[in-house]
């Protein structure tokens, strides 16, 4: 089962274009690196949770020029060499990433790709189009687990998500800590829990509500959860989800809950829990649904709404606001030498250089609040970085000192082979969930969060100066 | 090439769960109708363009349960009959429906469903994903593209797009008036032409900016177009692009243009306007790109920026602000029985029967702005429909009378298969853009744009009213 067309031709034209003219000057093979680094948080957040990691890996291992690709270029006009090459064309690089479900910061390299100049430019789109996407919705979904606490977040969005996206959304909403989805087709190819309940149709195509509910308990003798708002939730639909469930005791069975999808879900379920609870049904679940998200679900509970699962669809699946992470891949190094993107912003200049990323940890164990990209192989081991300095404004710096750190890059890839069984879905949920967990909460927040900072290195910094004034020659 | 996965598990599990119930009380064959509509129009615009129906169309023809889904689907507990019953299922039912291009309106019914109780609720979630999604980005594309004008909207998207959604996104984006793209992929499978410039790796790989140039100049004889912000867009990249487009005259080649991704706009494009002409280079075109959206480049244009090519990515391929079309599905009969949602919100009321919708044209031939909702051969031929009544507003009508008229569900599937060949893509386009052209302006604005008066016949609202009543009792 496949999530992605292992097509090499998902990319954009211009990196074949590109890849002409380093085949025709012989470069398709000079020795490179990229970083994948992203500029600004979605949704005004304080961090991001990197997501992708092992789609990418799995696609990469797989990619190649199809037939109908080759036929396809070949009528583009691109050389019959050209198309020689691209035809027995493999990736073969090396990957060093963050593991997948890292917490991660704007302006830090994430993951660094080195390689021949044909292989690591080709892979760009692919990349971006997966880490950026699959990292918007773990982070948005983390948000919304964060707000929801012990409470279930159910992901409820591939009738919204884009196209054949959702997917790789309903994958990312686990990695963020959703615990159970809607989607057949993710669940299969993940193995993932799935669920659901019944649709309004259900309800309408049987001769009366009770009916149906009398029906679907019959086929769902364990989990049954009745859609109470077709007619009228309280007149109606709570009503008979009690009989039926009633019905279910005598039967020794137990109904799985009710599922209010419309009306001021926070009077509903306080109400519905009233009349569950009066029926001797205390152990029926709720489940709301209807354009929630981490606000109203936030919302929601601070008026006291006595909720067990949320049901989240368009705004989890989507990443609104956004609805993209701005997610870059840059070249640093190129036959041996550091490059540089220039700009007059001094946020877009481009980092130069082999780099690795240093995290560091205050004394109770949390994330300090502070990253230090270093050359890689500047402080080996665990030689301590004395301090680290701002990217944009000159003279100014912090010191580090004797702090705990972890680099956050390691090897994932090497000569086009993934290194280790790719780890479950739910075992990179879990280490994300444990790495939120060391993220002190004036980074989670949704106001105004603290700003998690990022810092150069001296050798780093001296790198990146020297190169800029060679260009301003 | 597919730009889905063919399975019919690419679904919500509840329309399993309930064909299971179905299949139970032998009632998967009863004869149904759902409607797909949907109520808000996203961005705050006028209209929806419609896409999508032919990637739709495609799947359904081919959908079945592959040999992994049942193995997966057994393990979920699905009951052995039941089992059996997915195994040979191919969708067998008819569809109506706007013609993809088409113009439509909230609370309008844009296609039909009518088939098997079991067939048609299956195919819900995998028609919302598709229909949804499409309309989104092809309303998008046309809000820029009417803003372009005659320039020239290039689809530049893929690395921002949610995941393989991005192949949807890049035809989408053509229905509503891209007419170039960077998708390789997306332009191989749906015969769209292909473009693309450099990046700025391209030019820090090579020694220096004017090599840069030189060698690409020398693969692309015909187009080439340079990336001049790499350094210093005034100081330097433009007067290198000059420079070698001198050298390609010699040589009676001409190069495409150049490319600006950042810094002011329209300033920049206005400088590098001036330097191309001075130079005698006026047929050089100036592509620009960076965060565009029909905002920005309404701006750009209103500043008198002399652009060619508008790359559009981020903005285009996720829909944003709203990155949804809150598009749903809808049962209006079951059993010959007209069926209803009802709801404490009058316009989140469902619609009973069978429907056909009637689009209105004033005596100019443009768009009226009027639809009526009818039950379908209510007003057979060209009979004319005297009056319509407000959905939500009792006692509110329009009178309508004697105005030319034109149903806009038509049947594009019966028993499972498509009837006649599947347009181009270049062909809904231009259906579309002749659509829009019969579009008002004041429907087309971007501030507060004319809402389109959709209304219900005497016969629809008298049916709408009585089964509600019904379910009053």
């Amino acid at each position: 089962m496949r999530s992605f067309p292992l097509s090499a031709a998902y990319t954009d034209l211009y990196e074949l274009t590109m890849g002409q003219v380093y085949f025709r000057e012989g470069k398709q093979d000079t020795a490179v690196v990229f970083d994948y680094f992203f500029r600004k948080v979605p949704g005004g957040g304080g961090y991001v949770l990197f997501a992708g990691l092992e789609d990418l890996l799995e696609t990469l291992s797989a990619l190649r020029f199809t037939d109908e690709d080759i036929a396809f270029l070949r009528d583009q006009g691109f050389h019959a060499s050209y198309i020689d090459f691209l035809r027995g064309w493999e990736f073969k690089g090396m990957i060093l990433s963050a593991r997948e479900g890292e917490i991660v910061f704007p302006g830090c390299p994430i993951l660094r790709v080195e390689g021949g100049l044909f292989e690591a430019q080709l892979i760009e789109t692919l990349l971006l189009n997966i880490l950026n996407f699959e990292s918007l919705i773990a982070t948005k979904a983390s948000r919304i687990k964060y707000v929801a606490g012990d409470r279930v977040v159910s992901d409820f969005g591939l009738r919204r998500s884009h196209g054949p996206g959702g997917i790789l959304a309903t994958r990312a909403a686990f990695v963020g800590g959703a615990t159970s989805t809607s989607n057949v087709y993710a669940a299969e190819k993940y193995h993932l829990p799935v669920t659901g309940t019944m649709a309004h149709s259900f309800v309408e195509s049987h001769d009366s509500e009770l009916e149906a509910f009398r029906a679907f308990a019959e086929v769902r003798p364990v989990d049954a959860v009745f859609l109470v708002d077709t007619y009228d939730t309280l007149d109606s639909g709570v009503p008979n989800a009690i009989r039926v469930a009633k019905e279910m005791e005598k039967n020794e069975r137990r109904a799985g809950g009710v599922r209010l999808d419309s009306g001021d879900l926070a009077y509903l379920s306080r109400r519905v829990r009233e009349m569950l609870d009066e029926a001797g049904l205390g152990y029926m679940k709720i489940i709301v649904s209807n354009q929630l998200d981490e606000y109203v679900i936030k919302s929601l509970l601070d008026q006291g709404a006595p909720i067990d699962v949320f049901g989240v669809g368009t705004r989890l699946v989507t990443g609104v606001p956004d609805a993209a992470l701005d997610g870059v891949y840059k070249l640093s190094m190129s036959d041996g030498r550091p490059r540089i993107k220039l700009s007059e912003n001094l946020a877009k200049l481009t980092l130069p250089g082999i780099k690795q990323v240093k995290r560091m940890f205050d004394p109770n164990g949390l994330f300090y609040g502070a990253d230090v990209i270093a050359l890689d192989g500047e402080f080996p081991g665990n030689e301590p970085v004395p301090v680290m300095y701002h990217p944009m404004e000159p003279g100014k710096s912090l010191p580090i000192g004797e702090l705990r750190q972890e680099p956050l890059l390691r090897m994932v890839m090497k000569d086009g082979k993934r290194l280790g069984p790719a780890p479950a879905v739910a075992e990179i949920a879990a280490y994300a969930s444990s790495r939120l967990g060391l993220l002190p909460a004036e980074y989670r927040r949704f106001e105004n969060p603290h700003l998690y900072k990022v810092g150069l290195s001296k050798a780093l910094l001296r790198m990146r100066d020297t190169v800029r004034a060679e260009h301003s020659k």
